[in-house]
């Protein structure tokens, strides 16, 4: 079936459809499911962290791609950052409500992982022994 | 604060730990969050079906990537494959009880998407013309 018809179906802007690779759904669901995305988004969701606030929670990431990560989320409009002007001025991070909205289903999500993931690893290991 | 503390604090398995790169909480995070794989998954959630159906259904996924995501979704128990003994043997796909209950949290993610790739939009467009 088209896909745009399958959104319509739904009420939903085709515009909205993931499935369809031309679709700007599809870049949205790339950006809010991408590693650091989920993370940068799941850290924030308890209040506004600094940039080494960030790096220090989500273990792995590199400076370089918490910058990117955060610029990215930024023109999403998920995060925002924030100066306050001391000398040397502070920066941080927030999400905004569209990324508050967000940060619920990413939660779940996460809260899946988090109650499964010695169910995932036991069926690996099923798996790899069957090999 | 140390990863494995937070985990504990929550009563979870440390070794879910999606903050902590060493864990397999980030290998599940990461798998369960492709691309592909939230699409595969998403697909699913409305019974079995066959690899061409699978293929034409997710826009822009090739047979290649189509096949590796099923291995590795195989692989950690979230979606089996089933042959009928038929001339050609068919082959379909289908969720495992353990993919059903990831199916919900994701489902949750894609309605948000779909419910705010407009706002996104809006968002990169703003942004995009303060450059």
């Amino acid at each position: 079936m088209d896909v745009g018809v399958q959104a319509a179906r739904k009420g939903l802007d085709p515009a909205s459809d993931v499935f369809n690779s031309d679709c700007p759904g599809r870049t949205v669901l790339d950006h809010v499911t991408s590693r650091w995305g989920v993370l940068i988004l799941a850290s924030l969701r308890e209040g506004p962290l600094r940039f080494y606030e960030l790096r220090d929670r989500i273990g792995g990431i590199s400076e370089k791609m918490l910058s990117q990560n955060l610029r990215v989320l930024g023109r999403d409009g998920l995060v925002a950052r924030e100066v306050e002007p001391t000398l040397p001025p502070k920066v941080s991070y927030r999400l905004t409500p569209l990324g508050s909205g967000l940060a619920g289903p990413l939660q779940g999500l996460l809260d899946w992982v988090a109650g499964h993931t010695h169910d995932i690893v036991a069926a690996q290991r099923d798996h790899d022994a069957q090999g």
